[in-house]
């Protein structure tokens, strides 16, 4: 055993020069010396330097559709603190954009789109257009690939199809989402239509990821929490497992996590029928419970899930609270991550202590 | 057994006019023929009578604090439905308010109060001027426990010491109460004397409701969601089972319903710690889930769960699903609830269509 230990060990100082990629191993389901590590919007308006390149476009959307200021942005977090992953610098709303329902960004207020409710709605979408209206992402990605250390993986993601039809149905963000829940309870089919549509597209566009180079593919479904069990199944788990089997076929070697924040007891649902390669954690999820859950369901990598609130308290409990969730996972695949994104007013300083804390913790 | 059925139908059939209380016997543990039924703001906005006399007063907390008018708005619900509970009708910010932390609702925006941030603030609270301030609350429990049918049960609540802490520090409502978050971190000293001073206020509040003639005392944690695991332990289970504790010295014969919104996975800690006599399920949770968790635990009466938006859409799926339900905690005592408050653009059809089938239903 002290030999095994005196290994990782050595192999753990030599990290930044091996084609090692711990985030991966992770999702094979490998335990590893220590977590592997990326923070949700870890690229973003908490560094200068990203606050220097976004004010050198007119809006949020040109930065995503601009491959060297997005491939610069993406690379920021990874430069600055050594995270294990490199999430892609973009939005889960490319996609309704990319189908034909133009999103805008109105500063300090978020995105805005039309209100989608109709028959008429659904025909306008034309999913022939996605890869020609994306081809800036994917040769961000293209570039990524080709960019990155040995040892960081490059993660594409999606938006998936319920939170992205509940933008399009309220027209922008909201705190229950009930225009879009009402329009599934009174439209079932043209809701069920949509949900397809959106699968098909979610699909297509975390294959193109995948073919330019994405290693892992992440499937925000920010709102998954407003929904009940019976609702969440219908319009988040069975899309997202659908899609995890597709992508299986197309691009067999690129794991998947699925992200459904809020979806409390219902995770059990996800580790047990999603076929997912990690299953992130929100906030609110104790690690204790989600580690004997995905015990007794067979395993599975767990990601999450510090409170990002804790980055700007005091240092030593924000560590403290870092280190209890990776004893809680001990001796399972973990994947380091905050339980929803990094806020704007985090200091640049507290992720660097967390970083460099997690890469001297053992799980 | 059959011998059982049919007295039970006919108990059933001569409901109205028998001094039963169905609410308080499946707060009592007993399973009975059919689920106990309130909703939460089951007297507001969507009814056309309570509109009429709200228009009459100049402010929400007018209504609250003027016996006659909010006696009537809390009858208004038992009268048109034959709700087995009466909740009082109030606010949870009367709290802060009676403690000289006052509360405006500003039409259409909801409430506004100072923020809350330091020591000096703390030192502005005084618990003596609680009763004083809530007398006219508590004489609407007066008249409403001399009014209601004999079979109607009268329930009291007090907002939960976190949820009222996060009001007070953010100043109002908010999405994820990112300040209130923070102040606990930043100021744990501060936060919790916050949290203790509310505690004995809750304590104060419910015990005064109790003796004015509640019947139960429901504790609203609606944002217990927004935290993680150890925070939510410390700042709102924790305290609301030193709340359960005290009033069992108090009141022993008045059972506590908590309803920690959004708690998820850690619905668990609460049937395993916190005392109380039923659990409130929010939307989210599915009730397969939360009787075999509270079977494990030892019993526990649970309350829930129909999404409010079910309301909303066609009347089949709606009864479908609270069939589902009830169906769900068969042989468990349950009190049929929403898993949040009825929208104020539910027509008030719907919901006399779910009482009544509810109340033709088994469980």
């Amino acid at each position: 055993l002290n030999l095994v230990i005196e290994e990782e060990t050595r192999l753990n100082e030599v990290d930044m020069t091996l084609r090692r990629k711990p985030l991966l191993d992770r999702l094979a389901g490998k335990v590893g010396d220590r977590p592997a590590i990326w923070l949700m919007r870890q690229a973003g308006r908490y560094l200068p330097e990203y606050r220097e390149i976004r004010s050198q476009t007119r809006s949020f959307l040109e930065l995503c559709y601009t491959p060297d200021l997005a491939t610069e942005v993406t690379l920021q977090p990874v430069r600055r603190f050594g995270m294990d992953g490199a999430i892609l610098f973009s939005d889960i709303l490319v996609v309704p954009d990319a189908l034909g329902w133009p999103v805008r960004f109105v500063e300090g207020e978020g995105p805005r789109l039309e209100r989608f409710s109709s028959q008429r709605d659904l025909s306008r979408l034309d999913a022939t257009r996605l890869r020609g209206h994306l081809a800036p992402v994917y040769e961000t990605v293209r570039r990524l690939e080709a960019t990155l250390p040995g040892n960081v993986a490059l993660i594409g993601f999606s938006g998936a199809p319920w939170t992205l039809a509940a933008y399009m149905v309220e027209g922008g963000g909201a705190r229950e989402f009930h225009a879009a829940r009402l329009l599934a309870r009174q439209e079932p089919g043209l809701f069920a239509d949509l949900i397809e549509q959106l699968t098909d597209a979610v699909v297509d566009h975390l294959a193109a990821q995948a073919e330019a180079g994405a290693e892992a593919l992440q499937i925000f479904d920010s709102w998954a929490g407003v929904l009940p069990p019976q609702e969440l199944k219908r319009w988040c788990l069975d899309p997202c497992s659908r899609i995890v089997a597709r992508l299986k076929k197309l691009c067999p070697d690129v794991p998947v996590i699925l992200f459904p924040r809020g979806a409390g007891a219902s995770y059990v649902a996800y580790a047990r029928e999603s076929g997912a390669s990690g299953l992130g954690l929100d906030t609110s999820v104790p690690m204790e419970w989600a580690a004997s859950m995905v015990d007794r369901l067979g395993g599975l990598c767990l990601q999450g899930n510090l409170d990002p609130v804790a980055l700007l308290g005091p240092p030593e409990a924000m560590l403290a609270e870092a280190s209890a969730i990776v004893e809680a996972a001990a001796r399972r695949p973990l994947i380091f991550n905050l339980g929803h994104g990094v806020l704007p007013q985090t200091s640049p300083e507290a992720v660097a202590r967390l970083v460099s804390h997690l890469k001297s913790s053992r799980s």
